[in-house]
């Protein structure tokens, strides 16, 4: 049997593989993901099409050598961190195969980028509403694979609900297809949906077929605004209040002061900031709203301009990440779900964290989708305690029937936390039928080995 | 170890027990189903507790007893017929055990008819979109373990796009829930979708936590009417023609003379006829429908004059199974699904089976979502060439890329062409692991065996 680097160099080409002793550039992209959770690749493939996938993991599942699939490497969670693995890195794959405007979906490979896609897709018309923060550089592949979130998740969901078929490697290199490009599909066990959010565990997707709809056509009344509260609390009691009303805005994100003048500062944008802000986005029912933000104590708000100034207020949020990461401190960001009605309840356990550990936690999110994230900064000397904090955090969520993640996912981050929340709120079998599945599927783990769930208690 | 019987009897209290040999008139609801599949149950248990039924289920592997679960017993496909085995009737389990208008979603026992749910819902505002012609019947559980559909389905999704938990008896006897009534939750497999549409093959729905969402306001522009052409062909390129000009009503349906004519002389209905129908809800862009349609060569229309005129339109569409079904021929309902560009060829072959085998095929149904359901009538001297068109129908679909099943199931009627179209269009690996799965799940195969998919190949 020739070596496997050999193999590899006659499948791909020397030009598609990238070995740590390189002295590329490039190859210092691998060496961490975006929020820095170090990574040591044993060597770097990039293959161009899903037969040559199907032929890589083949080899490793031979060789016993795990395989990490990687796109932009914007994990939160250390999903795409290798450690003396294979990185099959997918960013050569980026085909949009097919723009259906009849069927209404699009048949894109893998490394296809989201951005790119919506690039493409507004020339007919169409766009694929999930928009997670890393949509100028992440790639389909991941976004699936993690099954991520973003703004528009509030109106029209996340990732898994556009994903209508995969076509995935399996462990064993064999390649299948999930799912149909069809509205409706009762044929089998519903794959497609295990694959989504399964972080690599289960098998590598190498192409998509996704939903895509019209470009909504902006109504009379549609507006971006922010609504100022004078504590975080206020904010929370508005989401509440907004449900139970049944106003449906197209955003609702919440934003604390520190989030928005970080960004300000960051990217010099000049929006108004507020001890705690609501970013609303709504296509109706304005005035409703405004009176329901008035009785839960807004102290004022800012109605966007233009389209330019709207564009300025989305970015201001999109941007959040980047400009607490700015800050020039370590960085834990917390993903928690909890249900809406305890959302009040949980902004101010957050506060309490933030005074209890003496730490700033700038913090900003998906609220509509009680899903807002508080970012733990330390530094060398207040590690252990973010360390803390970020538990006290997940352990709360778990305890008021919430979700330790929402959009980040588990990855190496919160395998624990995720287990503890399936023992609690699921059942132990649970967590034993995930196990089992995993097993049959990847009976060598040689997919992301030890990220996503454990194989065993510990 | 008592009898299995003597242990129900007490477990439920002998009220909750119905025998073969029962005198009671409701016996013989239980066999056969809407569809008149004939169905031998060995005993018919009520339970009313998730509790309840995982003794049962415990029991029933103890004593490799197959079990179906029944709610109102509308399945098309055999799916909930028995075999020499119990049937888990969960019509006594009809709880609404909560309707939170904080975080949109019901709570409910498997046995809520969804219409009862939606009674309920309205008081507060909102409602379950997905409405399967079964919907004044059919319960939670049997719409969920068959990932229902209905008319709304091509504004809004079918029934899985709406369920973010269940609690689920598994075969051992074992008491889980999947998911969490959150909505977003990146903690584990997504076991949620496996779970929709099984067909109680993987365990037995008990309780579930669906989406609900505000009643939609009706715009200015909200109309209901019918669209005429001359042939199914024209009605077919108008849908076409639709969704590349992205309009996107609420309803898209398709009838044909017919069908309309059996439910306007079953139910006196009195609405219009024409060759070949589109019955469309839309809240925008009438004017441009129109004149697409009409560009595709409609012979005119019929808008509804008022509420109650709207309200016999959507009757008429929604009884269109009942109408076919007096019409005193046994019927074989088709529900294949076929890509949208696909459709004009389709409804065009769907006429040369027609004629072919001399049959009459009122068809009628989901145009927008490609999920047109021919319904093949005949019988005692045509059951061969119904059996063959039916055939013949589904080949078709597995041909052009479509599926053989779109909202009805597999159930007993389609495992042979479901699983040819796994292996056309998935791979048989895939079958493999559904298969896989299957026996993990339910080593002993007591739920609902050798419904959905078989467990070798013949």
């Amino acid at each position: 049997m020739i070596s496997s680097l050999d193999y590899f160099v006659e499948l791909l080409g020397a030009e598609n593989i990238l070995r740590p002793d390189s002295k590329e550039e490039k190859l210092q992209d691998y060496l961490k993901d975006m929020a820095e959770y170090p990574s040591q690749p044993l060597v770097i493939l990039r293959p161009e099409s899903s037969e040559q996938v199907a032929k890589i993991l083949l080899r490793a599942n031979e060789t016993r050598t795990p395989v990490v699939a990687r796109g932009a490497g914007t994990s939160l969670t250390g999903a795409s961190s290798a450690h003396g693995w294979i990185v099959l890195d997918f960013t050569r794959m980026k085909k949009i195969l097919k723009i259906d405007t009849v069927n209404w979906y699009a048949h894109v490979e893998a490394g296809v980028v989201l951005e790119d896609l919506n690039d493409q897709l507004k020339k007919y018309g169409f766009f694929f509403p999930p928009d997670p923060g890393s949509t100028p550089w992440c790639t389909m592949g991941g976004a699936i694979a993690e099954n991520s979130g973003g703004m528009k998740c509030f109106r029209y969901g996340t990732v898994k609900d556009w994903v209508l078929s995969v076509r995935v490697v399996l462990a064993d290199g064999s390649t299948v297809k999930f799912g149909e490009p069809l509205p409706k599909n009762r044929v089998g066990y519903d794959f497609v949906h295990l694959i989504c959010g399964s972080e690599g565990t289960l098998g590598l997707i190498t192409e998509a077929w996704v939903k895509i709809t019209p470009l909504p056509q902006k109504t009379s009344e549609h507006k971006r605004l922010l609504v100022f509260f004078g504590d975080w609390s206020s904010a929370g009691r508005a989401i509440q209040k907004l449900r139970e009303n049944r106003i449906q805005p197209i955003l609702l994100e919440f934003m604390d002061r520190a989030t928005m003048h970080s960004v300000n500062e960051a990217f010099e944008l000049g929006v108004p900031e507020g001890e705690a802000i609501l970013f609303i986005e709504t296509d109706s029912k304005l005035t409703e709203l405004l009176k329901i933000c008035d009785e839960c104590g807004s102290t004022g708000n800012y109605i966007a301009k233009d389209e330019a100034d709207e564009e300025r207020l989305y970015s201001a949020r999109m941007l959040n990440y980047m400009g607490i990461k700015s800050l020039n401190k370590s960085v834990h960001t917390e993903d928690v779900v909890v249900p809406i009605d305890k959302l009040v309840d949980y902004l101010r356990f957050v506060e309490q964290i933030s005074k209890k550990y003496g730490l700033m936690i700038p913090t900003g999110g998906h609220a509509g989708d009680g899903n807002v994230h508080p970012s733990i900064l330390y530094d060398e000397n207040s590690r252990e305690a973010a360390d803390r904090a970020f538990a006290d955090i997940c352990n709360y969520a778990i305890e008021v029937g919430g979700s330790v993640t929402g959009e980040h996912g588990v990855g190496e981050q919160k395998i624990t936390f995720a287990e503890a929340q399936l023992r609690k709120s699921n059942g132990k079998e649970v967590l034993q039928l995930m196990r089992q599945l995993k097993k049959h599927w990847d009976p060598n783990n040689i997919l992301n080995p030890g990220k996503f769930l454990t194989l065993e208690d510990s």
